[in-house]
């Protein structure tokens, strides 16, 4: 099917802003010359609205330009220039429940490594509604498999930095579809436990809540920061602590946490139970303090 | 500037094929939904032209199809069908010099990492005219470093295959242009030596000439191969060994190779000086018979 016909059918409600101007998804093209195309050599940021506000943008800002540290991926653009567009395009769209993708770009430069061969930034913010995540997920629980991929050192690619560079998580994510698990428990060269593909992880223990350090090749999830926020706030004890699969497998609990999937039980990894099988007691209270912290940050 | 005006500024002598379809390179634009641009999840390669033939078309392609089988990429293009189009974009463009970027990216497809939800692949090429390499890289050699940045790991994303998830070697690249070297040799996390950023690496001590075993993080590069058959052909000996930075800065020659650049002399790395600090024999030599062996298979 060609691409044009094939976005039609399948990104309706979406509208795409690139460097200020906003398109149809079917119209939103970029250059071939484009370095996020010919290298992954972007950085991006996901959020969602609630309750017709977009949640926790400054803090998904404040990560975008730590990534471009990272990377040092000169930004052309300011946050205030950039929140204006992405204002102006969530309100286009006028949907109270969004999903915002963020992608910056390099830009577009000759053909080469060298990043001094650079015109400005592309920026593209891609809006589209947001579909409530199935039911079934958090009554239920998922099913996580134990990648071979092993996370990206942080010597090599830092996992804090959030890029276009994606194939050690979509190697891992392939992993987990092949057998029909619902994503995979990424590890480190030394057999400890990283996060997911695409969301933080933690176990609970003797009613202790544990989550990997930022020791360890893993994202600064803006959803693990406010796991800890609420957790305080509840006296519900929750610290950094590393372990191995061993300690991740023989947990009461365990739960991944996420922007756009919020909070979901994992009752089995590879072909272990977890704990019960059923989501645990205190990933349930935390979701529904994680919730009541989000309606209160998203109240007019 | 805007991308149209930078792209018509500094791509002169160049034509981009999308999907069949050749555009002069301001016009050619691909979906921002397309894979590659948000998640790098595409393959390359990369030759030139010498004397109005393509270098080494069938190995390029043989290769590109292991990258493909790397990823789990599943292709909608046969490779007659890609040469077809190839071919038809270089007798377009008519140079008899020419630099070929063939990328497949996986396609467009929702958003999310699930591959199994992706249109047909997007297939763009790349012809521009190719100039000629400085002849100072040769006469006399270039400068390295040695990169913080360690090689993406075999287990994480294999460097056996080209893709588009370049920051590894960006960041690399970034650390030599910072201190105004050519390029940096990327170390991995046992402290051996694996490549460049885009080419392989070469020592010669005592007449021997050695390049780190496909069992380290490194393409297997065509050049590599080629530089394997010319030396045997004039009973230079050969092989294959691993070494540390230690052995690498003790050699008498250095030298990296590809398909662009074919052999460029390395003379210093670092603060070292290797050898004499000047092009070595073996280096020189091997040039040479390479560029003889190049004329021989592209006569007509």
């Amino acid at each position: 099917m060609n691409n044009e016909t094939y976005i039609k059918q399948n990104f309706k409600e979406t509208l795409v802003n690139i460097n200020g101007e906003i398109f149809s998804p079917d119209q939103a093209k970029i250059s071939v010359f484009d370095r996020s195309f010919l290298y992954g050599d972007s950085i991006y940021e996901v959020t969602r609205s609630y309750n017709g506000k977009l949640f926790a943008l400054d803090e998904h800002l404040e990560r975008l330009w730590l990534s471009a540290d990272y990377l040092s991926l000169k930004l052309t653009i300011t946050k205030d220039e950039l929140k204006k567009e992405i204002e102006k395009t969530f309100k286009t769209l006028n949907l109270p429940n969004c999903y915002l993708r963020i992608i910056i770009s390099r830009g577009v430069g000759e053909i080469g490594l060298d990043t001094k061969k650079v015109n400005t930034n592309n920026v593209v913010l891609i809006l589209k509604s947001f579909k409530t995540n199935p039911i079934e997920w958090y009554e239920q629980g998922v099913h996580y498999i134990v990648a071979q991929t092993k996370r990206n050192p942080k010597d090599a690619l830092n996992p804090r930095a959030k890029t276009g560079n994606y194939l050690n998580s979509i190697l891992a994510f392939i992993e987990a579809k092949n057998v029909g698990a619902f994503d995979a428990v990424m590890l480190d060269h030394q057999g400890l436990v990283t996060e997911g593909t695409t969301n933080n992880l933690w176990m609970v223990k003797n009613n202790q809540i544990y989550t990997p350090s930022l020791e360890r090749s893993l994202l600064k999830g803006i959803t693990r920061d406010m796991i800890f926020q609420v957790a305080k706030l509840h006296q519900l004890s929750i610290q950094e602590k590393d372990f191995d699969l061993k300690e991740l497998l023989s947990a009461d609990e365990v739960f991944m946490t996420s922007s756009l999937k919020e909070v979901v039980p994992i009752v089995k990894i590879d072909e272990q139970m977890i704990g019960s099988g059923k989501p645990g007691t205190l990933t349930k209270k935390l979701h529904q303090h994680y919730l009541n912290y989000v309606k209160q940050q998203t109240q007019n």
